[in-house]
């Protein structure tokens, strides 16, 4: 049986680290939304019936399970889909690169919505001016740190974040590097070249073929200013 | 051999969920930097040598296994103590509420540091106020009605998030009601009769052989200004 993907239809945010482990996994999958629009979505969110209701989507249905939060959803489907390692102190490290990647998504968020989810950007523009200067100079900087620093030091190479083999944490770190670019290109063309080994993981990702095939389809959404990742130049200014 | 526990040895913080279920387990574990100083933390963390770095506290060591991300350590504890459930459906469940309660956590934090944890409180303050009140009126409420329906609804009762035993989500759950009660009285005092499972919970949990020795213990930090859960009353005031 398919997979169903709950997600919003008309942008990437979390659910696309799931799309993306779906794609490169070949999984058959149904992204509920976009086939039968977000009512489908809120009909399963709020279904008083459901016994393990999820806060936010993404969620995925496999059959009679129903799973929330994104790293989560990846926990699960890396071990269905040979996308995280069956060691388990390297299947741990997978997923606890997974949360630090979380982590950086919602900071990522924050910058255009510091102050409440509930408002407008313009209604906390002079804030987020101060959140993403911030975030461009002392955060985006950690975080590629570090992740070069995790690439450098894999004992079996720097080809990927854990291990010899691909797992979902390199195609979420593709995706926020993608995501960053986007939406903070001036400060990304400063900081990716001190991170090769982040770069070339990059690359290499976009190259897979299925990853590839899917980024130039129609199931990939564009990036927006809707999403997580937007573009709003004035956040993106060096000082 | 004990455990080991890296994390900031003067506030509770993100470490102490790991430190109620350590308690709750009866398992042996040093607070490292409480017993040896914030310098041994600070030298694992930094250790070149080391091949997987935690991005930041709270991380764990179990022999050569080294462990980060709160919610990591505690499904890795949970497996280890019987603090989760076996069954793969619900062990996913109980993960999938503890990093609901995780974004709460951020979301508290971010309450007294809206712009940046590099900056003081008093360097953004009309921004936490601002943000404090979106909390208090809209994110509190929405989580607390959250947790009480999953209880409402567990198929085995609700005495428990999941299932009808103690799993690491209900400490977890009973620490963030300590905390957001620390924090926002005033809005405590408001929600939580309207969610009494949620008040009884943590009362249960509270009263625990191991937890109730342990709250009473040196070893319980108290909350504190330096901490995530921070009482500035004028964060709390309605209007």
């Amino acid at each position: 049986m398919a997979y169903e993907l709950y997600y919003w239809p008309s942008i990437q945010g979390r659910g696309e680290f799931v799309r993306l482990a779906l794609e490169e996994a070949g999984a058959e999958y149904i992204d509920v939304a976009r086939v039968h629009g977000a009512g489908a979505l809120t009909a399963l969110w709020e279904a008083e019936g459901v016994a393990t209701p999820p806060f936010a989507p993404p969620f995925l249905r496999d059959g009679k399970k129903l799973i929330g939060q994104t790293a989560n959803i990846l926990l699960y489907l890396g071990d269905r889909h040979g996308l995280a390692p069956k060691n388990e102190a390297a299947r741990l490290w997978t997923q606890q690169i997974q949360l630090t990647i979380a982590d950086l998504v919602v900071e990522t968020h924050d910058t255009h919505h510091p102050l409440s989810g509930d408002l407008y950007y313009g209604e906390q523009k002079p804030e987020s001016l101060r959140r993403a200067k911030m975030f461009r100079e002392s955060r985006i900087p950690r975080f590629v740190e570090w992740f070069e620093s995790i690439l450098t030091r894999n004992p079996k190479g720097d080809s990927h974040l854990v291990g010899a083999r691909l797992t979902y944490a390199d195609l979420s770190l593709f995706q926020i590097v993608e995501g960053l670019s986007y939406s903070f290109p001036r400060t990304m063309r400063r900081e990716l070249p001190h991170a090769p080994r982040v770069a070339r993981l990059r690359d290499r990702i976009a190259a897979r073929p299925r990853i590839r095939a899917y980024l130039e389809s129609e199931r990939r959404i564009p990036f927006n200013e809707d999403g997580i990742f937007r573009r709003y130049p004035e956040l993106d200014k060096q000082r």
